[in-house]
């Protein structure tokens, strides 16, 4: 194993327990609009052994806010421990004692890896919005770097929900003969306009904050307000009308306990759904850097598998791995008629493809909630 | 006509063409929620003429940012010098020729009615948000006391859509004696979670803004990268994934020449949607108080037909009119299950409801759009 060798990130408050978060870094990687990133640091973390033969790793992909944190091996049971703890471990589709299993921070991001917060050895202070722009390929290739340097020679899984699944999708069509099985949950070849567009309100809530000082703020200092309502908006894509109306209706807030984003006196009282927003919102603001919230939300507008090829068709000719799509009934933000219709075109194209469609009412959060359909799903 | 003699209100610049803008002012208004308003001035416009038993009059009811202007009389085939224009008129679905047809501004608005940017006579200072809340009730008692002082015995319909549709379902339930139809155009009984999560998000995007300085900001000094960051955000639930995909799919922007709310450089460039939702934000934001947004967002998410009777079939079985509903085949911000449930509901208490529903691709807003399936819809 590799990973002893490499130098342990102190103090990731997030981590509660006593999984190791690794890092490696290497020298640059060229980016797909333009520039490069030097030095590329990923932070990381593994589960399970790398057979002798270098194949038996899955690669896990997360999403916008996500971490390498997937699994929780001190408490392997609690979901709300590790983002897809229940499906990793022994005995779970992610079998750690068949595979080894990988899942880094992307670049871009904030829990380790290089992104907008990290300094920029140009000059000594944080990017902010010098970080160039980096894209689901970007993101692709930085993995390719790290898994070669763990001595993984092919992956038998990349899988990944949301910007994940953007990035299994990627894996599958730039590197076929690397990987063996993409899982794709709940994402599409592209978004919609509808999903553009609310990722660029979330954007500009936070850029009209006047303490993002395009991006210049201070670590602690930034746009907190702004982020908050981001978060607030991203929480609504997230979830569905149906889902929103099973656990909040219009029952009023009984505690009340959690301040609004604008800290403004409640106009006409105060509905359920608005104060759990209101908590999502400054939970993230804790936990989450606002320029890398600007940049990997960009990432996913952005991404459309086709780019750079004669068509879609070609894209997917690419593909020679098996591949699992898995789509959401109450999905709004990746709709699943567009999930299963990526699976008919890779099938149209000759591919090995598969669609599953996950019945929930908790629309695109599905993918981090209903263990027992994603279980059923992974291993059928 | 008693209209005659109201004075004029100066220099609304919203108003191009030689329509009459009228206010009527009287002294005080009780309010559902407590306090009251005093005095209270209505702004409205009127088409046609009232009959001498005072039972020819149709009420048009407007939507969150609408005005008086429904019908441009100087233009009437230009949808966009007035919002319902096209059925208004000789020969149209609110037929000048027989009918009187009034619109009035709501109380809380900016266009002529008492608001928040009104003067409060206690100080000699706008209201700001020491305005009281005013809820979708007080909006119809007030245009209650405006009908009975134009001479108005009995409404022959009131129609309206969205927060125009919950007054022209209040009208029936409130005053079942002075309504012979309502028609109640993509509104139901009460928002749902998701509607008023979108609502809260639109609110606090304003608050946070520190031009909005808690509501008290001067007139062209309010909090416009706010406001318009709303607006973006209130476009996309007005419109529908399918509609949104049909206008601009994942083109980009040809000539972005209209700045974002934050000013900031575009990330990676700049789709169409991006760009038309700037320019619709920078549109509102000429026309539109902020404080007024924020109080009648409130009185749409607040309005329960239900709120203070047994039950909604107790409120429901108040109703003497016809009703008719109109519901948007791809409208999620009033889904057209609900209405058509209301409808429903409606018929199951013995009322005379009829349910219609407008095959369009342009969601919410499809009542302003839809000429030719509107003109059908209520002339049945």
């Amino acid at each position: 194993m590799v990973i002893q060798s490499e130098q342990r990130v102190a103090g990731s408050k997030q981590f509660a327990s006593a999984d190791q978060l690794f890092t490696y870094t290497f020298d640059s990687l060229p980016l797909e609009r333009g520039g490069q990133l030097a030095p590329v640091t990923l932070a990381f973390e593994t589960w399970g052994t790398l057979n002798a033969e270098g194949n038996n790793a899955i690669l896990i992909t997360h999403a916008l806010t996500g971490n390498s944190h997937a699994h929780d091996v001190q408490h392997p049971d609690d979901p709300k421990r590790a983002w897809w703890n229940p499906l990793i471990g022994p005995g779970r589709p992610f079998d750690t004692t068949h595979y080894f299993v990988i899942c880094s921070n992307v670049i871009g991001s904030c829990y380790g890896s290089t992104g907008p917060s990290s300094l920029d050895p140009l000059t000594g202070e944080p990017y902010g919005m010098r970080f160039p722009l980096v894209t689901i390929r970007d993101m692709v290739r930085a993995q390719r770097v790290l898994i070669e340097h763990l001595g993984v020679r092919q992956l038998a899984m990349v899988a990944g929900g949301s910007i994940g699944g953007q990035q299994a999708l990627e894996w599958g069509v730039a590197y076929p003969e690397l990987v063996q099985k993409v899982i794709v949950v709940a994402a599409t070849a592209a978004l919609t306009a509808q999903a553009i567009a609310f990722s660029e309100v979330e954007r500009q809530a936070i850029m009209v904050d006047p303490l993002w000082q395009r991006g210049n703020y201070d670590p602690g200092h930034g746009p907190e307000a702004g982020l908050s309502v981001a978060r607030m908006l991203a929480m609504i894509t997230y979830q569905s009308e149906e889902g929103m109306e099973m656990r909040f209706a219009r029952r009023h807030a009984s505690n009340r306990a959690v301040p609004a984003p604008s800290r403004a006196a409640d106009l006409g009282g105060r509905f359920d759904v608005e104060d759990y927003l209101y908590y999502q919102g400054e939970s993230l603001v804790k936990r989450f850097d606002a320029n890398s919230y600007l940049y990997i939300s960009r990432a996913m507008d952005l991404y459309d598998v086709s780019e750079g090829y004669p068509s879609l068709e070609a894209a997917l000719r690419r593909l020679r791995s098996k591949a699992l799509f898995i789509g959401i009934r109450s999905d709004f933000l990746f709709p699943p008629a567009h999930v299963r219709w990526l699976a008919d075109q890779v099938r149209l194209v000759g591919g090995d493809s598969t669609y599953v469609e996950l019945d929930s009412p908790h629309g695109h959060d599905a993918f981090l909630k209903e263990w027992g359909q994603m279980t059923n799903a992974l291993t059928i």
